[in-house]
């Protein structure tokens, strides 16, 4: 089956091709440029790549380097000593205008060919030579492979670098540039030569789009923070005199280059690159232009596109009650729960925490103001630092008000300042888990002592009997020890009997979809285990584990079977309350399912 | 509780408040304020509005008028005419320089006092009086009150507008403006004395962060299409000639007043307005463009930002045997469903499909090939085109290999472009009714005809009698007819025996939590309902009502009372059936409760 975002990018591809604008002629091997080349590449910050077109075919980098010799200088040489050299105001000037500031000489920006010839002397390295090694290799690493220089592009250019040569000079005379310009200038002129193809640069834009981590290679190329800036500089300055059409039209942090290329990066989605090299009167790829505009349009990529989704992290919201544990209650718990249980509530957050979604959800909160809040981050991809701060002091306001925050946190998306002390937030691995122990907290705050004194009259088993069939049934019953860990059911095997906890507690495992081993509940004293395999043709199908020390009492499958035989009035009681506890348990849990799908 | 959030920007507020700067005083009457005063407001996309500090101190909104007039411009006159007389270029240029097009006379961008200007004169009216009445109405929507003039402000700063009136002026000889030039400036001045507060501002801010709609007043001041472009403008030329600094520093749509307020604007989470009057030597708000560089450093709002949450619009995807809807099945049908169940797979997806999202599930379900596609937008906010076209093909290409995609949409977010065709995409307001068509459809598919032949005999509760008592209990059964929409059982009902499905369909409903009424289960020829009251002290617990034409055959209460008493022996298996079949329900509700949290 076709992929029909690559269908897409095809159709769109043949609709822009028309053959408007003429190939750069300043360099003469760059006029020699096949004018009908077109390609088209998306990346996504996973590392799925979508081509169309000549997608494979070389060409030199050219001013599409600046953004990364830019993003490599910042790098190396630091945001100050960068912005010493080089502003980062647009200055409304054509590319290969000198536009140095009147006073200090410093270029505009790093996006014009001054400024960018000022970033190439700030890459780590001694000599220019060493400074290009260092570029070559960090461009490379965008890629996700290594590149090398077209040869013949850059003699040629270098030779007719006349207005470079000047700028390279007059940013010597107000020492701008240290050192010999012709060094720089050179070194610069073999950046601009780097033979790339068009999914070299849509990599490189993903590079970006991914928060500076490369999608094929997992690289961290660079500092998100950098990130930020340089994507701030492309969107300002990254279409020379254009840049204002190209963000009220596109709206896309880009750059464009002389041979034909043209780059745009979608925050946290995509990269794209372009390759057309027919020119429009900016210096910019006409049929780029016009590839980009339409895509910006039709996919929504424009990054003022208001986005409704951020509104809020709050996935659901509710009380205690129509959640639960699967830990299985007694009766006299399961009733302290009833009546107390929406003192608790659970909050499922998705997404990423940014501003607006945390203060949705500590509104949320602090309007619902519950005794014991549990947080759910299970969906949570990131978390900012504002919203991490946020929730801290959430839980704080929380603690003063005699009420409790806990989290549930698989992916440790947010780390505890006060971890390890005794002021540290309760982190449970699994919402289960969380809401048991909500239940024990709010039955331990509310309730008072709830341990029964009878576990077997209790059980809803033998509450239903006649003083008889009670005695039948009690004096069937064997006691039976099981330390930490051992298994007291096996998976697969015969139905074997009720089992009645007395002391201690057991855990149900099953095999999870995947292949894994997942606790499905907890028993507590006062419930039972086993009986479920008489509505699996006598198959006990979990495995039931002690876990810590247990003390049962089993009324056996034998037992079962003898009393049924020996006193039919004893075994027809003895199999109605099985019945009614096996309703009672389909319509709980039936019940549970209906109201979590509701 | 106090609200974290408010505690913050309380705290920032008090980090950020430094002397700093002087109050503008090339008005009189501005020279007159308070350096002192300092507020803060936030307004979220919702309407939530936090405030710190003199957020009800009015103030002429100057500058800050100029993205709402370029906005209401655009809406009056369309974006062509705009842009004919004003360009959306950043000038590198101070506020006050006048900054037109060599050639063409045309200012450069409508931040620039000679664009405002400018679109000034397209607001809809005819002369400055109503065009002036369009600004004062518009600028209210945006507030979402009604606004007024500061006269004394108007009297003294046009009294003073030598520059601005040479601009204007300036503006008449290239023609950029028509008609008289004073009465355009006279209009242009009032504008700017049009009093606010900072609560004013930052709802103004919210609306443009909200798409164009007013968080409070819900009503769509502006299209959304036209906001991208004023917030475009605002970033690039917004903030003067350090337009660069801030997009990098700050990176916030943005735009400062010389009265000392600054807006910002965070794309689909929230609008926040600063005022101190106190201004650097750019003109901004001193310790406002310290306050937003702190939030915009500590809350991540930079749009650069990349946030990793847009990476995935899938929130899960499993095969159908993982979900199963909750229609009770018969153990034929059950079995052949476990045989094909994993040819259909569920998606849900999540927040807002934007393109790369859209992207993400497309390459899933290409990559899984399920024959039956169930797309979940229950919890998709938002859609982009494209990735509706996208979904769309991916349908179509689907069909062509004979699969199907259906979508569950109660949101109606996704149109179908083929509906009232045969072409029409199947929707399902629910996904339990989406699951219980997927079943239908793979065992018309794949399982033949299902049909059973002896409803009665192969019900679990029959099915393990001895043919004795099979013929007690066969002899004992009730036949019933109820009409489509009749209630069978009412919900507080005592239990009233076993009610089998011989022909049509039962449906069980019960109170959602919210109090509206929910369908919890639909049941099949050859299930039964009832019993469970037997595990709910005999209490029926939910509604159930015929589905059509309803066929029953029941074994009342009475009748299992009678049985029980009269022929033990036969009770006594009979009840052995029933714990089975309880314990069996049980099993399966347990077990996809657990399937579904893990």
């Amino acid at each position: 089956m076709k992929n029909p975002v690559q269908q897409y990018l095809e159709e769109i591809v043949e609709a822009c091709a028309g053959t408007s604008g003429a190939v750069a002629d300043y360099i003469p091997e760059l006029a020699e440029a096949d004018p009908d080349r077109f390609a088209l590449c998306l990346a996504t910050v996973d590392g799925r790549v979508y081509t169309v077109g000549d997608a494979e075919a070389r060409f030199s980098i050219q001013s599409i380097s600046k953004p990364f010799t830019y993003a490599l200088a910042l790098q190396d040489s630091g945001k100050e000593a960068v912005a010493e050299k080089v502003g980062v105001e647009p200055s409304g000037d054509a590319f290969n205008e000198i536009s140095l500031a009147p006073d200090s000489g410093r270029p505009f920006n790093p996006m014009i060919n001054a400024g960018a010839i000022t970033t190439t002397s700030l890459l780590a390295g001694e000599d220019g030579d060493e400074r290009f090694a260092r570029a070559l290799e960090g461009f490379g690493r965008f890629a996700g492979r290594e590149l090398d220089v077209d040869e013949a592009i850059y003699d040629s250019e270098l030779s007719t670098a006349h207005r470079n040569r000047a700028i390279a000079h007059m940013l010597r005379e107000f020492s701008i540039l240290e050192g010999d310009p012709e060094d720089v200038l050179a070194q610069y002129v073999r950046q601009c030569s780097i033979s790339v193809d068009t999914q070299d640069l849509a990599l490189m834009a993903a590079t970006l789009a991914n928060g500076g981590v490369q999608p094929r290679t997992g690289e961290e190329v660079l500092d998100a923070q950098l990130v930020e800036h340089v994507l701030s500089v492309m969107t300002t300055c990254g279409m020379y005199d254009a840049a204002g059409d190209w963000v009220t039209a596109v709206g896309m942090p880009a750059k464009s280059g002389v041979s034909g290329g043209i780059i745009g990066v979608l925050p946290g989605q995509v990269g794209i690159a372009v390759f057309s090299p027919r020119l429009d009167s900016h210096g910019n790829s006409a049929r780029g232009v016009t590839l980009f505009e339409r895509m910006s349009h039709d996919m929504e990529l424009h990054i003022m596109h208001v986005s409704r989704g951020s509104r809020s992290a709050l996935r659901a919201s509710f009380p205690l009650s129509q959640a639960r544990s699967r830990r299985r209650r007694t009766t006299a718990e399961q009733e302290a729960l009833d009546r107390v249980s929406d003192r608790c509530r659970v909050y499922e957050l998705h997404g990423d925490l940014l501003f607006s979604g945390a203060e949705s959800v500590v509104r949320s909160i602090v309007d619902d103001d519950p005794e014991l809040a549990v947080l759910d981050f299970t969906h949570v991809n990131e978390i900012a630092t504002v919203s991490r701060q946020t929730l801290i002091a959430l839980r704080d306001r929380l603690r003063e008000c005699g009420a409790e925050a806990v989290v549930v946190d698989p992916g440790e998306v947010i780390p505890d300042p006060d971890a390890g002390t005794d002021r540290a937030t309760r982190r449970f691995p699994d919402v289960t888990s969380a809401l048991a122990w909500a239940e024990d907290e709010l039955i331990r705050r509310h309730c008072g002592d709830l341990t029964t004194s009878d576990p077997v009259g209790e059980h809803p088993l033998m509450s239903g009997l006649s003083d008889h069939a009670s005695e039948v049934v009690r004096a069937a019953l064997e006691s039976r020890e099981h330390a930490d860990g051992e298994i007291v059911l096996e998976a697969g095997g015969d139905f074997s009997g009720v089992h009645l906890i007395i002391d201690g507690r057991a855990v149900a495992c099953a095999e999870a979809p995947d292949g894994s081993r997942m606790n499905l509940v907890t028993m507590e004293p006062g419930t039972s285990f086993g009986e479920l395999a008489l509505g699996t043709e006598d198959v006990q199908e979990t495995e039931i584990r002690a876990d810590g020390d247990l003390s049962l009492l089993v009324l056996s499958a034998d037992s079962i079977e003898r009393i049924t035989e020996d006193d039919p009035a004893v075994g027809l009681e003895m199999w109605r309350a099985m019945a009614r506890d096996g309703y009672r348990v389909a319509d709980k849990a039936l019940r549970r399912g209906a109201t979590r799908l509701a």
